[in-house]
């Protein structure tokens, strides 16, 4: 062929797009079972709002355009900016809690490698209105929810939880000041990705005085925010924020516990996340045996909406893409089934028959069924092989006897079977009949 | 808000997306009981893959960017470049024939008015592998099909279907040679859009020697092709490819009417498709009043795949654009409903009870009961006050009873019936129990 698909981006062809349809739908079923409703915005945005939000330097990775008039865009990399822009403009009238869900479409111009590409999707949660730890632990939930829709249990992924303030708070108190923090967050945030000798070569070049490698390895053992601040104490002049972080972080745990996914959440102090304006809580999903990219990120950003010029409203959401889910569920085994399949093929038993399998098929697709018959005029046997090979539930042969006695015959492809029935029985019936044993059940 | 939505783009809140999804749930769910099969593409592709179908002329309307590589690309402004690429580049593999349905996100820099943005969505249908009028006959079934769908009765909205070998052949056959046919054509096109005054001036100023308009309007009153014809007359030199396209468009009308849609189908010679590729029928979708831009346009391909440096494979299809079809649907007062709804509000009658709450919650969820809480601790009633502002089918109340004796309070915020329930009852009938009893039944 002539001409390729640009580099970084997929073709969905009729495999691909079942199973993406089967991540979207598992996506939408849960947003809307954990009370979220959709919303989605432009694929391009005017590109001062999008380096308003990220800042300059992912203007690198933009794909930006100019609009005839001048102006310069951006083909959106993240939803945020744009849930952000839709928020402001009706914050008076928008009832809150705000819970939105979103599925967009994301282009960003990085160099394509396992797990990232130039173009994917990303399903989004977001609640904007409220600022306490039971938004927090719904939106982690909804996170685990989709796992378990999936079928991903403990032992295959985990989220993993920290909080920025209380890890700003407990830098503080062990005498880590401020100006240091963004290289402490840095490297926690490597942590996992480098040999536990380089890390505490790093951390101790520059914090050994104040707070040793050896010491924070103890600390970072802490299994839940209550017990980290056990073992940091909670005496000295800047204890206050530290035990307010910690309860408020202890809250959502305790929360999630009620909410019955203790198994798969860890309090995990080196999620830190990358991007500077989260306020809260912060989190990610990773496979249980950390060997792939994270799935899913987020956090509390109760900043952001005013910054960007919006209504100073709390808010907490993440962004899972479909890309390393995808592997993920590769990597478990775990793809929903999808495949192109049809209700009925209707065939007929002689060329003359054929205008009645038209009609037929016409009254059949107005039920609902899902069918098709061929194009060609084809022996019976060659008819049936292609209702095999579009995976028909049944196979419905018209013919002499459809005249003359006004039925068809229902040939059930997966065991064979079959029986005559009258075409006005058939359009009764017809879900049921067209439909497998198991699915008739559901 | 200090940032705006970029002109001609829409935003979809949660009432706007509850109607684009009500419409591209009608596309797909039409598409399968049709047996076609979804696909898509990225939402760029290399410019000279799009200039090489549209021509350099669509180049003004596109919106393009420059890879980090240097290359050109484009936001896609169609989706028939990408599935030719698409079935070329697995042409061998593919079992034909293929038929394949889209609903691609597209841009294009127009200047936004009514109907017409710069980015919308566009139902494609297509069969590719297949010559004759059955796929034709499929396809103009497949769009009727969808606005029966939607409650579009023959009185709404009309199919206007000619064939571009008959225009053609009618022509030379009067004695307008082929280079005259473009002008004839354009002619066609607009007449809809002129005072017949007009158009007999205009088309009389060129054509008056060899087809008068008198003569051109008693010619396109004809109804069906074969009534076309006997106007024409059969005779002379050029009557040969004449009488064949004649008899191919009739058959597909034939097929119609086996199909049961011929109240849907005008014959209409007007029809002619602005893009030079067509080889065979085309159709365009109107209301039936004919004040509304067209809903749809379609036809018949058989050489563009193998001008695409593809295959050479004949094929047939349509696009169909959400804003059009939304404003008919608007026009006839047809929108699906659609709404953001729950099945239940989970409510606590004090907040000792919250963490039960919270547990039955989580367990609904689990049975894919849609169900919200209240993020703040509030009495009953204004609790109740939020089930109802989300539309939930029933308020679950969990009270002192609820320990004590292990039931719950089920209101129907219908009805306000209220009844007691185990919570282990709620749980093994979940989906009976929270939905509405026209769903039950479903």
């Amino acid at each position: 062929m002539k001409y390729q698909a640009v580099k970084g981006t997929r073709d969905f062809y009729p495999d691909d797009m079942a199973a993406r349809n089967a991540i979207f739908d598992a996506w939408r079923r849960v947003s809307l079972r954990n009370g979220f409703v959709e919303v989605d915005g432009p694929i391009f945005e005017y590109l001062e709002l999008i380096t308003a939000k990220s800042g300059e330097e992912i203007a690198t990775q933009l794909f930006t355009l100019t609009d005839r008039g001048g102006r310069e865009l951006a083909v959106r990399p993240e939803m945020t900016p744009t849930l952000a822009r839709m928020v402001g403009a009706k914050a008076q009238t928008l009832s809150k809690p705000i819970k939105w869900f979103s599925m967009p479409r994301l282009c960003r111009g990085e160099r394509p490698q396992r797990g990232r590409l130039r173009e994917f999707f990303q399903w989004n949660i977001d609640v904007v209105g409220e600022g306490g730890p039971l938004a927090d632990a719904e939106t982690i939930f909804t996170a685990v929810d989709l796992l378990r829709e999936l079928g991903l249990g403990p032992d295959d992924a985990v989220v993993r939880i920290s909080s920025r303030p209380l890890i700003a708070a407990m830098l503080t108190h062990l005498g880590v000041a401020e100006p240091d923090h963004p290289a402490a967050y840095a490297l926690l945030d490597k942590a996992g990705k480098m040999p536990v000798e380089t890390m505490a070569a790093q951390w101790d070049e520059r914090f050994a005085d104040r707070l040793p490698h050896a010491k924070l390895v103890e600390l970072l053992a802490a299994e839940s925010p209550t017990a980290l601040i056990e073992r940091t104490g909670t005496d000295g002049p800047a204890a206050a924020p530290l035990t307010a972080a910690a309860e408020t972080l202890q809250s959502t745990f305790d929360l999630l516990r009620n909410l019955g996914i203790t198994e798969y959440c860890n309090f995990d102090v080196h999620i830190v996340r990358g991007l500077a304006y989260y306020t809260g809580v912060v989190f990610e999903i990773f496979d249980r045996a950390g060997q792939l990219r994270a799935v899913c990120g987020g956090g509390r950003y109760d900043n952001l909406l005013a910054a960007l010029g919006g209504p100073d409203l709390p808010a907490v959401g993440f962004g899972m893409g479909d890309v390393p889910l995808g592997l993920l569920l590769d990597e478990k085994n775990k793809r929903p089934p999808a495949g192109d399949r049809l209700d009925a093929y209707i065939i007929d038993a002689g060329p003359e028959f054929f205008t009645q399998v038209l009609e037929l098929t016409a009254k059949l697709r107005e039920q609902g069924v899902a069918c098709a018959f061929n194009y060609r005029r084809q022996s019976v046997s060659k008819q049936l092989r292609a209702a095999a090979s579009r995976n028909a539930t049944v196979a419905v042969i018209v013919g002499q006897e459809t005249g003359e006695r006004g039925v068809v015959t229902i040939k059930n492809l997966a065991n064979q079977t079959q029986r005559e029935m009258t075409t006005s029985e058939l359009l009764a019936e017809a879900q049921a009949v067209t439909h497998g044993p198991d699915e008739a059940v559901q």
